[in-house]
């Protein structure tokens, strides 16, 4: 479902502002080229202030007045904080905290996402909020709630999650034994001897198997917690339909969440001590959720957050260059939270679009209106636009939490890290990445990698063998093709997933203590590495780099193996960034056009079109090469062939007609 | 209601040694000029063993031998410590804690300060106490309590709070304007939806105007609880009534503590890591409570302490010089805890007068004697005098409150380091500074600081602006006047409520991140600061110094507005001490008397009297010019003109009656 | 009750295997000279699926296979761990935590000792069990449930300690005096007036005496729940009754259990990061548990954990250093947690002898193969020898609680610490060291050191003069001798219980603030020290270092008292390590043998024969001088005479019949 022209807007909340103010803001969002605004977020109980009283009348005016100024509407169902009244009414919505606590009425997103009462109520709203406006001429697009997350840990939760195992496995001889319930002594002959995982037995901590599968079920009810309501707008209205996710949060797994949208939304805060590659790295995630498909921007701040620790303005031009680069990994959108400044609550000291002061002439108002003026001329090329990768990186919500649920061997074993190290690698020679799924086709990718692929799920054993025999090429890592679906090691030499592919075996694994570190002797230069080093034994691998230190000095830490027509390495360690960037030279891979200096380098295509994104984040002016042909710059209308100038904290976005 | 002489004594627990022992202690007492004993302060199950049943005999005793040797009494209601029967036989006397769990019998201060019950009993102890001891001539002083300052969040003072709400605000629909429940959907239908901010909801910390309200109903539910027992002993006894607070903490506010008292008492434990400036502070905040009244130094330690995580010994002289400190700044009493020591329980290390060795020979017990009858001679002329500064400098329980409530911009904004900072700039010039309220009246100062008042209550905007107009001097600082009493934002520029009379309006405010730093260019030096950057544009103020970094180097960081006759400074960061120090030096002040060396100097004064206060802090002798006439120097006898030298880690006290 | 030999083995979970690996393990067990395996721990479930029927057919099963194997079976009673249906049905077996909450099932160890269902369930399978294998040629030994250490705050509990308390006060006067409850008005006037110290009172934190007492009747109760078993397993067999202990953890008096026992099981995982004589410490101390009686490895992990923040590798040889270490202190076995990795659930990437992969080619392997080898040569000499010692130092679990619950003066005292400080000095010169009681007799010991023993109970001041008054030598610390067994101060100087016999009294404390240090110059040199430093006025004795630093510079530091024929030395502060080392050679101590090099020696003996331990931790060979007579090494066969050379990271095992 490709957007028809790329959003820009974001969330808005005219209830808390007078009339006045409301037309003012339709003046100052034409002014900014604001296309869409968000809401009504939180508005559950100004809609239906008694249970099953509707008053829409207010939201009917306002929806007249976008449409009348122009302006689409992203339509939200208030379900992210539901009325107090219902919390007083049906205690049961409030959910239960892991300390066995039953929450009262407070914050947001605080619901039992199986609660029988707030889905009942939240689908009555969804279902009256699509009846009534799915034909109305400002609705282009359905926001579901707002960044799910909760964990809940009520009698209700226990109950269906006794049911999604009795589901899952069948008997409880089954269970027994896949949960491994011999260890430890916690053999259950009853199912009613199940509890959730929580802090009254600190099962969340030191029983990864149920753990595991708890995080699975906490993510199966959210998303039909989201079904629930996509179901009762579906009944009435065509339009694309999705929920803004909180980044890529380790709570979810966001492939499940995903697979219910019909558009990956997401919102993206980063923190100004991240490299810019975790930025690219989120993006290429998003997009990665549906196999490739753009996806929207749902929030980011046009300026300083409130709630990080230290909350830096944004500097002149660097929400641009956020926003290109969001549209450089595949966003159809730029959506920011917030339009207008709240006057008070939590967030009163979150950047918007327009301050307090109702002020167009604030440095923030006039970078906002020339992205607004630029997003214009790129709308009707980019939209629905696809990108292609030589390589293609797994990411696994499962496999992050077995690995991080894991006791030993190293505390400071970070998924997210050890897969940032590896995509930053590709990310710094402009080497296109997709990220995939367990489930992904590996066809067409000439790189496979697995950073710290430690679960092993279905038939992926075989297809990556599969894939390799073919020709392809495969990098693992430490960590990787341990355990199975239920993180059981089987009963075989270390890596089990990964032995035959890989022509090893690993004999035990030494962790790094604390600020420790190892060396990798690879190519004659020496390399760093930290955190766990494998005792490998080679069983047909070459290896191509050894460990320098500790006892087992000279043992393979960086092996290459020779499989069917393909080639898989294996690194032992978690090697500085140097060494990786050194491996992947020899792969025989292109960045996406030649350049200078340091640049940011995308290219996005349908049938017709291709367009590069060049993004120089260096200080001084950078080149590209765009090759044979004649592009058009869309930013500046000017017509490029061969090489290209950018400016410094500039963009250059470069369209031609495909040749074929 | 000043005080007969200067109180020389301290908490004493008679009932915790055997009637020779308390013999003895009449020997020491005398021997080291004490004159007054606080008790019986946690005693109340020996005074009422069982509900309505007092035993007195014990106390009538001690009240006796007291009299017999020279020694007043502080005399306490028990009350902070209800007796074990009661909680047993009323759990609802136990508060609820912010968990959310009913807390069982212990500790001390663990009473709701709500309850029927407790109140009533404490009443009942109270007044029985009052029509007993009224006309006994030991009887010098009350001491209700101690040290209040729990949170309880119990049904009792949910529905307590829920008529608080009613009686402030009227109406439902006025409640969800200031509580601003647009946001995050929290607009109330019905009173009783109302919980208390705890850990159940997070309202605690992510609901700054709940918390905020909360925070003033616990501060005047205790004054209340604290005014029972005032009025059940002021039927019978007409003697001062107080309460010890603990220092200045930010639980409760208290300048409404302190209306309720017939004179203010705190309790002195500094650090040994903190400056001399912050104990001058909080002594300064002490003596503003009840507008510059002189005050009862409750407590302080003779020694170490043992509940401080690194208890170091005072050193030689140290509790005298930090006595002569608090009578500096407008002390009328020295009272210390605790006259012998504890032989077991949570406080046994804590320092005592007598040490449960029961000796006399120690340095302690000889500094003590030695203190004791220096203050003798101060004792007829300094109680109840007063002080007079040109500076006025605002602090505000509930803007410390709401300051730090606050999400953003900067999370290590500290209110106490900022007023510090600033109080400190004076106090080492020993330009003397009196702390008020937001209501004072700013008569007579020649300077008003404002350090981070955040939050602007009543008319304080139009009483700024009228000071500065008739042609006083105000100083702000980043982070101030911006919001209103429900840490609302108004719809303007910011900071709405100091722009006129600052002459600028603030586009935007810069956090910077952990420990970065910018700069400052203020006449031709350059000054590190920290924290916020106010992005400022002037309107109508000059520029005095401007940011050296980032991308508003060079706008204004300190400014200068004429306003009316007076003039309003800025400044837009929190700067290092050298800055402040820099800027005062331009407003004209004076110290109290000009001086040699690193000397801590007040004067106080009644009609007839002046003594001034000079406390050498440095490592050699340092000098203090006194002006005309002659003066006599308290402690030594010696008759001084013109200059007096002061030996380090020494005291003058010199006085001189008044010239008109 | 000495072991028939050296037992080597360890946990064994068969019920997680299938019949062909089990089978495989007999050969493998062989192999590596296995002839001990510790079972069904954690098999209740799988023994009692229901309550009262039992399944011991697997079990019976195994026994037979383990006896013609030639395994000896360390026989586990599976109550470490309930059946899941026992806590559904009775869930009065769970323990509340000390928030108060009622616990769920999960984990291990969540039973509450005090459970009468649960002592009866336990009592009955342990009986049964007992019954059933008493006369099996496999077992050999019992082990009873697993490392205890719940503490449990349920009113079955609470009940349980009023009576313990009423059994140990007999009145209620008598309790509020040993509980000084007339501090902070905490007088109790109702038996039911107690409750638990715990999160709900804060009693735990800041009530030292409750605390303590609480801490008591834990011991005294986790006591009887293993009594419970051990009375069950008497009454059908006559094996050797233990259970393992964690290490020495703070939480349970492991004097009271080890009374219990038959002989002392404890499990040692020392960290990587830990100096070699806090193990060595730690197997002296639980060779003196039962007054130098040898004791059972439980458990020491094969190669590395997984439950450390850093699961180093055991280094090639580590493991076989550990328990020749262990042997040299008093070790009769060496028993190994596990024989057999686990597959899956928290620990399954614990070390073990057995890999998943079934390996036997690994480094564990066969180092595991060769230490059997090895101990079956010391099989026939080793077992039931005990050691000699002319230091005793005395170690005590109540004084641990009480130092360490005690607020001030300094919140880094480290009890631990300071033991390992002492002992440290006397290991690092192979000066033998016996760990005592404060019951122990002093009989035979030339040096007594007492490492802050701040409590002093029953008759060990008496004890003390009389022993130095004999001619003994005594040292003492800063914090010792200063409170009863109630944590109570006696109306005198510091310290009480040492003043006479260290001829000094001490005025006053001070606490260094953090990482702050003072300096002793002694004997010419000048040493750092810590924590905190006594004024001290001597009385008698010789001051022989003073410190350098603060007002008491010039004070002693470290005096020493002749006192009858012997001598008493005190050290008024932490010092560092070089000091002790110094006051040391002053004693007139001897090695266990002359040596060169970084060696750790031990001996051990008995009527007929002395063993020599030398563990050579250095880097170069070392020799040992083991004087007249002709030795055998155990491990090589050689004779040897006068010096022995033993090669970096090896041991040499000398014995020789005694000369008498």
């Amino acid at each position: 479902m490709a957007m028809e022209k790329i959003w820009f807007g974001g969330d808005y909340n005219p209830d808390q502002w007078d009339e006045k103010t409301v037309l003012e803001d339709m003046r100052l969002f034409k002014k900014a080229h604001i296309n869409l605004v968000t809401l009504p977020v939180f508005s559950w109980a100004k809609l239906e202030p008694r249970e099953g009283e509707y008053d829409f009348g207010w939201l009917d005016k306002l929806m007249d007045l976008f449409a009348q100024n122009g302006l689409g509407v992203n339509l939200a169902t208030p379900t992210v904080a539901q009325p107090a009244w219902m919390s007083a009414k049906y205690p049961e919505v409030l959910p239960v905290d892991i300390a066995g606590r039953r929450r009262n009425h407070g914050m947001r997103v605080m619901f039992c996402y199986n609660s029988p009462v707030y889905r009942e109520r939240a689908a009555a709203i969804a279902g009256a909020l699509a009846k009534r406006y799915a034909g109305h001429p400002a609705l282009k697009l359905w926001h579901v709630a707002n960044e799910y997350g909760t964990y809940c840990y009520c009698p209700i939760c226990r109950s269906k999650f006794i049911l999604w195992l009795k589901n899952r496995y069948g008997t409880l001889e089954k269970l027994n034994e896949r949960w491994y319930t011999s260890f430890w002594g916690r053999t259950l002959t009853d199912w009613e001897e199940i509890n959730l995982p929580s802090e009254l037995n600190d099962d969340y901590r030191f029983n990864p198997t149920i753990q595991l599968d708890y995080m699975r079920f906490v993510t199966d009810s959210t998303a039909d917690c989201f079904t629930n309501e996509y179901d009762a707008i579906r009944r009435f209205s065509d339009k694309p339909i999705q929920t803004n996710m909180s980044g890529y949060i380790k709570k979810l797994d966001q492939f499940v969440m995903a697979a219910r949208m019909d558009v990956v939304g997401w919102d993206n805060y980063p923190s100004p001590l991240h490299d810019k590659s975790l930025v690219a790295l989120k993006h290429d995630i998003m997009r990665g959720l549906k196999g490739g498909q753009s996806f929207l921007l749902a929030e980011q701040s046009p300026n300083q957050q409130n709630w990080q620790p230290y909350n830096r303005l944004k500097r002149p031009g660097e929400v641009r260059m956020l926003t290109y680069q969001a549209l450089a990994h595949g966003a159809d959108s730029c959506l920011f939270f917030q339009l207008r400044q709240s006057r008070a609550g939590q967030e009163k000291f979150h950047g918007a679009v327009v301050g307090v002061s109702g002020r167009e002439d604030t440095r923030v108002f006039k970078e906002m209106t020339q992205l607004g003026a630029e997003l214009e001329k790129l709308s009707p090329v980019l939209p629905g636009m696809r990108s292609k990768a030589d390589v293609g990186m797994l990411f696994d919500w499962n496999n992050w939490w077995a690995l991080e649920n894991s006791s030993g061997p190293n505390r400071d074993i970070d998924y997210l890290d050890c897969v940032n190290q590896y995509y930053r690698a590709f990310y710094e020679k402009n080497i296109a990445v997709d990220v995939l799924s367990c489930k992904s086709s590996f066809e067409g990718y000439r790189v496979i990698v697995l950073p710290m692929l430690y679960m092993f799920r279905g038939d992926l054993k075989d297809r990556l063998e599969a894939y390799v025999k073919g020709g392809g090429t495969l990098i693992a890592t430490a960590m990787s093709g341990l355990v199975d679906e239920n993180d059981q090691l089987p009963a075989q030499d270390y890596p089990a997933y990964l032995r035959d592919v890989l022509g090893l075996r690993i004999e035990e694994t030494d962790a790094l203590l604390k600020d420790r570190e190892n060396a990798i002797e690879l190519d004659g230069k020496e390399y760093s590495c930290r955190l766990v080093c494998d005792v490998v034994h080679t069983e047909g691998a070459k290896t191509l780099g050894r460990f320098t230190g500790e006892f087992y000095a000279g043992s393979p830490a960086v092996t290459l193996n020779e499989y069917g027509r393909g080639r898989a390495y294996y690194v032992a360690s978690q090697p500085e960034q140097a060494l990786l960037s050194h491996l992947i030279d020899g792969l025989g891979l292109k960045p996406v056009l030649d350049y200078t200096g340091e640049m940011e380098i995308t290219r996005r295509e349908n049938g017709e079109r291709i367009v590069f994104f060049a993004l120089n984040h260096g200080k001084s002016d950078a080149e590209v090469r765009l090759g044979g042909g004649e592009f058009t710059n869309l930013l500046t209308g000017e017509r490029v062939r061969g090489e290209a100038t950018v400016k410094p904290n500039d963009v250059g976005v470069f369209t031609a007609r495909k040749e074929d």
